[in-house]
């Protein structure tokens, strides 16, 4: 297909880390501009804003947001309107309705919206997924316990209304686990664990049930120092899958079905996800894993924890 | 149409006040059993589970699910894989998700699924549909308050996680809301007053904003004991819509366009409703409802108010 010129708004961490390089591995887009306040690509046309983007770069046909996600519904809906596709990096937004709102002003365009949840493109995902779809779940067990003053320095946002919490890397074990079961899973217990200086919580001990009843345990956590944990295991009526970290590894009856030791390609994919649908005028909106998170934190009971410092 | 035999699965408050009445008084409808482990109708055939009844009653094509939210999907479901139609009761259950896997199981099934909203039933709501249809939305006011005490009188399952709390009279706003807009919503502000003694709010302000970017400010609470007020103000670039007592009383542009001073007729129109949704086969699940009080939950700020006691 031919190339497609997109602009990154929002030139943060993961902008930087993971976006940038994908784009400039990537056999279809061009990153021709970054939008963001205060950060900026070198070599590359950079704005202030995205008034002044979408005016001045008519043809640019796509955007990343990366922004925090306070503010991604009026950036995606100014997009769209203007005619570009939109790729949300994770998560979509801070309401489930808003992202509801955006499918549908995609639709109306005849644009692309694509809710990138990047767990779901880590190696070894695909061959999990396969390995489950005959299979019956009997038992799940979700570990997923994380340094947050390693992996998000100081960013007050994550402890902020609307920033998640813990869900932020939870998020991501939703969006694995509702992408490789053969079958639906609801929330039935939510212990959550707020620092009393903080509006989200730090940890999270949830029950699911999948719609034949199997139990499934979650435990988030974001105090863990020691061993960085992204597990789970699923047992079925015919032997048990071990996915770990963060599905890079995957083990299933015996057998290892992913052995990569890193999340290599993760962004590569997503992007050549987004290429594909644009090619074909569709939109992938996947909003499961962000609705499991409104549902624990609806249906939860709230425990106040010590204070939370960096 | 032909006579449809319904059960009430679960005999309490509401069933009695509202169901049975409007059951007796249906034309297609006829209340063929109950299924509750205390409460039954005297002359009508009694149940103390659900099991019982399907497999006693196989020719009763319709029930109704009128349990407290928390025991809703395992009941649904059963009730569907047994080839019945489904009314649910408002909150259709205690996360949205459970509620979408019920919508694809009755499709899979070829069966009608109701998620009955009875507000969007008081007499008011279709000419303040039909009002707002072509209007620009410039400002909503919503001031939802009400008396716990009075409406809920020792209903601790309320203030119990799932129970939501003031969201359960506020869902009703939301559901006349989403209803009656012609353009979605979302939330950007939500802050939560929770009793120290209790595990959901007591009171919630709330800030929402139209796709266009039209402020709406909602106050709902429950400890509201002088005037109970059900009201909305919507402002339009065409005059205002007012619109008290939970949706009987509608005036928009300065004319009247409802009058009625009680909701009578609501049920018998939910009820009207969902057997004309069996005659064709269809469900009708909104879940706009209940999805914004998930997403208040889950951007919302806590606080800590004073100790609720009955």
């Amino acid at each position: 297909m031919t190339a497609i010129d997109l602009a990154i708004i929002g030139f943060g961490k993961i902008a930087r880390d993971q976006h940038r390089a994908a784009l400039d591995a990537s056999p279809v887009f061009h990153l021709a501009a970054t939008v963001d306040p205060v950060n900026r690509a070198e070599g590359v046309e950079a704005f202030p804003d995205t008034d002044s983007f979408l005016r001045r770069m008519p043809n640019v046909g796509a955007v990343s947001l990366c922004t925090p996600p306070q503010i991604r519904f009026a950036v995606a809906r100014q997009a769209l309107l203007a005619g570009r596709h939109v790729l949300l990096e994770k998560p979509p937004g801070t309401s489930v309705s808003e992202v509801m709102a955006l499918e549908r002003i995609a639709r109306e365009q005849g644009r692309t919206l694509f809710t990138a949840w990047h767990s779901q493109f880590a190696p070894g995902i695909p061959g999990a997924k396969k390995w489950l779809a005959d299979k019956r779940i009997t038992r799940i067990t979700v570990t997923w316990r994380e340094d947050v003053r390693r992996w998000h320095p100081g960013q007050d946002w994550i402890f902020a209304p609307g920033g998640a919490g813990v869900f932020d890397p939870g998020i991501n074990a939703y969006s694995i686990l509702t992408h490789i079961l053969p079958i639906a899973l609801y929330t039935t217990e939510a212990e959550l664990e707020f620092p009393e200086n903080r509006e989200t919580p730090i940890a999270a001990r949830l029950k699911m049930l999948t719609e034949e009843g199997a139990p499934a345990d979650l435990d988030f956590d974001f105090r863990e120092t020691g061993t960085q944990t992204w597990d789970m295991r699923i047992e079925t009526d015919r032997g048990t899958l071990a996915l770990s970290q963060g599905g890079a590894t995957v083990s299933a009856g015996g057998e290892t079905l992913a052995a990569e030791g890193a999340l290599a390609g993760e962004y590569d994919r997503i992007y050549a996800r987004f290429a594909k649908l644009i090619e074909r005028c569709e939109s992938d909106v996947d909003l499961a894993p962000f609705r499991h998170v409104a549902d624990a934190m609806m249906l939860g009971r709230r425990t106040t924890t010590e204070a939370f410092n960096w």
